[in-house]
């Protein structure tokens, strides 16, 4: 079981290639000649799931005050990162979902073209915010999300993705924001 | 901090009550006439949220093998209680989202019809599965997503909702399953 040894003595490496026995790859999804990492693996597998998790946790302890988990798949990974380190979960959505008073960017992003939202008081003024998501791609959602948050009064300390496609160019997009990225392709 | 207390001495009773102080009516959504229950003010209390979590998974501890999240709010609570339990969760999503092979099911739901699906491959044969998902309406969903898993091949031991909304009747339409809500109203 690679998760009971990343845990414990928790190298980068490590846990890194806990990710990567676990992503599967789907060609032409969502569409031809795109190969899609699906995380369902991963997520399906508790020792893994604990591996990773702790990692992430391990990495902001202390250092954050909020999760914020990004529509859908940021939900599983931000939920679970969340309650390891005891704190509480903001969602980010797709526009229309929030039923609260919202504030709304749009992006583009690799497949087309999106909005999201926040609650205007998601945050208390000045709180320190772990963004979590399961890709990094062209950096389109991170962006927004970390403008969404300040717009929101609160602080980016880091963004914490699973996998980055380094040839999409995300980071580049993020300027000089702390991104972290426990496999990179 | 109503979690802590809740979180030792466990009363049914007291979860409620964190669950019930942690929700939000939001009048007018997503239709006229309709009141929300908006559930972000108790996921971004991580105290409230782990009163909850370990209320639920002390339920179900040792009687399931996996746990399913509904998206996109399930999400968050099945893989906070999956990765309290230590187990992996797997994911029931809206039609198009899912990359491998799926099963689908079709139903309609207070606000609309939708379409839900599950990866063929997402369960052992036989596995024990926990159905989790934060409000019980019309039953709609949740009916669907059991009829997935029984189709893919596992069993149902149990669906739990945060809260349930009685007077739609959705726990009717679950006939004799094992449904557990925290909070009914």
């Amino acid at each position: 079981m690679p998760g009971a040894k990343a845990s414990t003595d928790g190298s980068r490496a490590d846990v890194a290639e806990v990710v990567r026995t676990h992503l599967r790859d789907i060609p032409d999804f969502p569409t031809p000649g795109v190969v899609f990492k699906d995380f369902t693996p991963l997520i399906a597998d508790g020792p893994a799931m604990k591996t990773l998790v702790m990692d992430i946790a391990g990495r902001y302890a202390g250092r954050v005050d909020v999760v914020v988990g990004i529509e859908a798949r940021g939900f599983i990974l931000g939920a679970a990162v969340a309650y390891e380190l005891g704190l509480g979960m903001v969602p980010i959505r797709k526009a229309g979902k929030l039923p609260g008073q919202t504030l709304k960017e749009s992006y583009s992003l690799e497949y087309g073209h999106a909005e999201i939202e926040v609650h205007t008081d998601a945050f208390e003024p000045g709180q320190r915010v772990l963004i979590i998501d399961d890709v990094l791609a062209t950096g389109g959602t991170a962006e927004a999300t970390a403008a969404l948050v300040e717009r929101a009064g609160a602080h980016v300390t880091a963004i914490e993705v699973v996998l980055e496609l380094a040839f999409l160019g995300g980071r580049r997009r993020l300027g000089g924001r702390d991104v972290n990225a426990i496999l990179t392709v």
